[in-house]
């Protein structure tokens, strides 16, 4: 949505047009648009994409006219706090609250993974940092302890893959905006749980791709909701998908020829979730095997088998609930207990009003 | 897709045609279709529905219209063994088996909850029993010790809504067939991890609700995926959708004047799984008035609150498979964690070889 939304902004520049761009960079309970949500407005008067449940865009497109009319104005943040009775009209929960950063629209540094880092307020408003996580290359004008301090958020923000927002002494705000492809689950093995595992991975935005040497099995028809189909053995398919250590791995045929392979090569490339089907004798025959092909006891410990929470998943839709569940669990380093019999934080991360 | 074949079949039988029915009983490993599948042959040669990938059904075929030719046939059970070659051509992962019961259609029970027994091979070859759960009725034919041991079977059929296949001494084998309706979870609060939640929930085949009393929220467009959305507090809701404790009940709204008489009702009607969304602290406070109200200590406990299992849900499509994941676990008794770290038995009941 965000892509649609500037891209727009870009063909408004284009056709000489200014633009305002407005970014939610911090949240406060029920915001109903994510932080990194856009809004921009051209100066004929447009609109695109949205930062609020259509509340506050009214009050940013103001904004932006004035914006368009002083042409000297510097980055401002905006704080919008909902009142319960317009929260009940608009489809916010009571006390909603986000922080919007409204600026002139510039081109964005390409980047496919890393953050974007800038300061709003303060004799610095409006500098930043660019971090592109492939390279390492660090770019940027912010200076002094903000940028010691954005670099450091830089790291939490491409290591959680969420944006971060940070108050800091004398109403600095530094917003570091995470870029990162969506979570993206390769499936070995075109069974029918495949199906259901990739029709629910799509509901979370994220990509999915299948990989199955068997013709017959790995056809659009029978996993209509996969992204890719690889009709290849783990060898080929890896390297066309570019495969790495950010991607999870799901392999589900049950049988070794393909299920060996599919997993050991996971492992050497250091696939962080590597998760495999099968009865837990299953997994204590494949271990033996993948142990005698030179994989070492870490590597194996690594793979997550039986793969799933422990839901009592029966169905094909149940067990993708519990491999999906596990997987989200998995990235945020929990366990899958039921909350109601845990203690901490229900969130990885929850933004909380200063 | 039982339904279509069922109503195919005595459409067949309307117009004077001879109909066999064919219904998994059994399986093994991975079979394609689950137990209770049901594949019907007209004595004009046509076919519905299915009880394999393909591979089982020409053979049935076979088998059916020698049945037409000889009224005298009593039902038949036929075991298929499928070899790995096979297998790898008609999508079965290697070694699945099943077995198929054989038998001319008859109109079925009308059941709403319930259990159909019955006995093949031996002296009692074809007789049976039927159980309706919501009267409390059992009729049928099936006498002696198999009578006691096809009770004692549709009472464990119906608690875990499972058909069984037991193997009992001289090649008889008993069938019990579990007939309920599909699983139903009532999501109060028409807020974006509702939709979400439905999209998922009817992924399973289950069926929704949506009850919110704010006719902005409560709207098909933007909970689309709700089988049912009624406008209306609680109190209302219920009786409308004669919600009973074999329903998973979720409340989402935030709001202690729709929260707390949808939880109170809910537990007085001794729904099995209240799941009430909202930090600890929320969960505190919501407790201490629920209390206060008149809910007893064991009621309250009953509660899961925080809903979910414990994965570090994040966005409203991560929640859902958190909250999903939950009821699936509730439904069979199973904690959660990565059953990489449990150990017994991942399905709450897997079929084995005899």
């Amino acid at each position: 949505m965000n892509d649609e939304t500037l891209t727009t902004a870009t063909d408004w520049v284009a056709r000489g047009d200014s633009v305002a761009l407005a970014t939610v960079v911090r949240t406060y309970r029920s915001a109903p648009r994510p932080i990194g949500s856009v809004f921009a407005v051209s100066s004929s008067g447009e609109m695109a994409g949205s930062v609020s449940g259509g509340c506050v865009e009214g009050d940013i497109y103001g904004a932006a006219q004035a914006m368009f009319a002083d042409n000297t104005s510097a980055p401002r943040l905006i704080h919008y706090g909902i009142s319960d009775d317009l929260a009940l009209e608009v489809g916010l929960a009571c006390g909603g609250e986000l922080w919007v950063s409204l600026d002139h629209f510039r081109a964005r540094p390409v980047l496919r993974r890393g953050a974007i880092a800038t300061i709003f307020n303060g004799d610095q408003n409006g500098e930043g940092l660019v971090f592109d996580a492939d390279s390492g290359a660090l770019t940027g004008t912010l200076a002094g302890d903000l940028r010691t301090i954005a670099e450091q958020t830089i790291a939490d923000a491409v290591a959680r893959e969420e944006s971060i927002a940070l108050d800091l002494e004398g109403e600095l705000v530094l917003f570091v905006e995470s870029i990162h492809p969506a979570p993206r689950v390769i499936v070995v093995g075109a069974v029918d749980t495949a199906e259901a595992l990739c029709r629910m991975t799509k509901t979370l935005g994220w990509r999915t791709a299948i990989v199955d040497p068997r013709a017959k099995f790995a056809t659009p028809e029978r996993i209509p909701s996969a992204d890719v189909i690889l009709t290849s053995w783990p060898d080929k398919a890896y390297p066309e998908l570019a495969l790495e250590a950010a991607d999870h791995l799901v392999v589900l045929t049950h049988d070794p020829k393909i299920d060996d392979p599919a997993i050991s090569l996971a492992l050497n490339l250091d696939v962080g979730y590597v998760g495999a089907l099968g009865s837990r004798r299953t997994q204590e025959k494949r271990n033996a095997r993948l142990r005698e092909s030179g994989n070492t006891d870490e590597q194996i410990g690594r793979i997550y088998g039986p793969v799933g929470l422990d839901i009592g998943a029966h169905s094909p839709a149940e067990t993708a609930v519990a491999i999906l569940a596990e997987i989200i669990g998995y990235r945020s380093g929990r366990g899958g207990q039921p909350l109601k019999h845990t203690t901490g934080r229900i969130h990885p991360s929850e933004e909380t009003a200063s």
